[in-house]
């Protein structure tokens, strides 16, 4: 295959993405029906889907076939918004499950927080959608003794950052962040529906409050063309 | 095969990637060997294999078996260093191939810096490495007006941002990032050695002067166990 040639059947299959009439509700037509209507061979067409998998165009659902992908969520990691304000103010639509919350020792998050192996944390397990669609499974550790009586709010409708604020009065002046791309391991993607292996964004997060006591560590799995990290640096030369 | 069988063997995988006797010159024994060690199928070795791959902890090299993977990279965005200094910082050796230098319109650089379509570039490709890893191929497209006579220096030694602050007296004040996951497109998959659809970390630059004035415009591809962006903020409650 020419490069010319696999350059032009991804960009005449992008035109078809952007066209409303072709995908119905957002699916593609099927493998078939493509190969036939773009004269290529299935081996061709499917190399071209690929690219514009890779490029977060367009994703497979549950054998269900080729999907149509939303626009990526812009996430800006030096900015202080919770999910919920950064994905509404994207004109898009937020959703959080529980799956599970309880108490146990987290080896990972005790060394991230500078704390003994056995420290017990509040763990909770959630799902988080946009327009219904399952983007991101994260599980969140918090110290006890900052929070006490954590896990009996409920973080489906309320943000754990709110309440953290407001109810317990903590700030959460210092944040680390470490992000990098990564093949989801096989829990997080029989959450999020998708097969493992599936490209994936990994986000670490470890907060401390303004005295510089631990108060939480995150881990976040999101599909890979879910979110767009954005970064705006101004003033520096 | 049940989760915690999956898990233990993950485990004595990593255990063995930590002895320095067990992989010579960083290379894991064949799988023959290692389903043999661990009584397993090479089904069952494969699978956790592709979660340490997953982790980014080992990585497959031209077809010459698996690897263990070096350390990640860390770069945090929100500083001003370039890829020679924050890769020697971190004990490691940096090396630059200038792949190809010429004039073109490229109207991706174009809208992102809002000129018009046909506005022509000074386009550098350049694949680098650390420790003789390929694990970055990259394309800088810089507005000639900014930086006359650019295309006679050696980006092989020097740094871009460097020449561009230094020779041609430019700040590169305003910088915006988006990165994101992806599967590596074919043409960089090659240039760094690895399958295309591999994952990979996509990092687009938008760099503006003090005088918002359009400098440069950047597209990197990194591969996905090369990189870890981290992001450190501190005094924001």
């Amino acid at each position: 295959m020419s490069d010319a040639y696999y350059l032009r059947l991804t960009d005449r299959l992008r035109e078809l993405l952007s066209d409303p009439h072709a995908c119905e509700e957002g699916r593609l037509p099927a493998e078939r029906t493509l190969a036939e209507r773009f004269r290529t061979t299935r081996v061709t067409l499917r190399q071209a889907l690929a690219q514009l998998e890779g490029e977060g165009r367009i994703h497979r659902s549950n054998r269900r076939g080729w999907f149509v992908s939303p626009a990526r969520l812009d996430y800006d990691p030096t900015r202080d918004a919770g999910f919920n304000d950064y994905v509404r103010a994207q004109g898009r639509r937020p959703r959080t499950e529980v799956l599970l919350t309880d108490t146990r020792p987290y080896p990972t998050a005790a060394e991230a927080l500078g704390l003994p192996a056995d420290q017990p944390f509040c763990h909770i397990r959630r799902r988080r959608f946009v327009d219904d669609r399952a983007v991101l499974a994260e599980s969140l550790w918090v110290v006890p003794e900052r929070a006490p009586g954590l896990l009996e709010g409920d973080y489906a409708s309320h943000s754990l950052w709110g309440q953290l604020r407001s109810r317990w009065g903590l700030s959460l002046t210092h944040r680390s962040l470490r992000l990098y791309s990564e093949a989801l391991p096989e829990r997080e993607a029989a959450e999020l529906g998708v097969a493992a292996g599936t490209a994936g964004l990994s986000v670490r997060r470890t907060i401390f409050d303004e005295r510089r006591r631990p108060v939480e560590y995150d881990e976040e799995h999101w599909l890979h063309d879910a979110l767009c990290i954005t970064v705006e640096l101004d003033g520096k030369a």
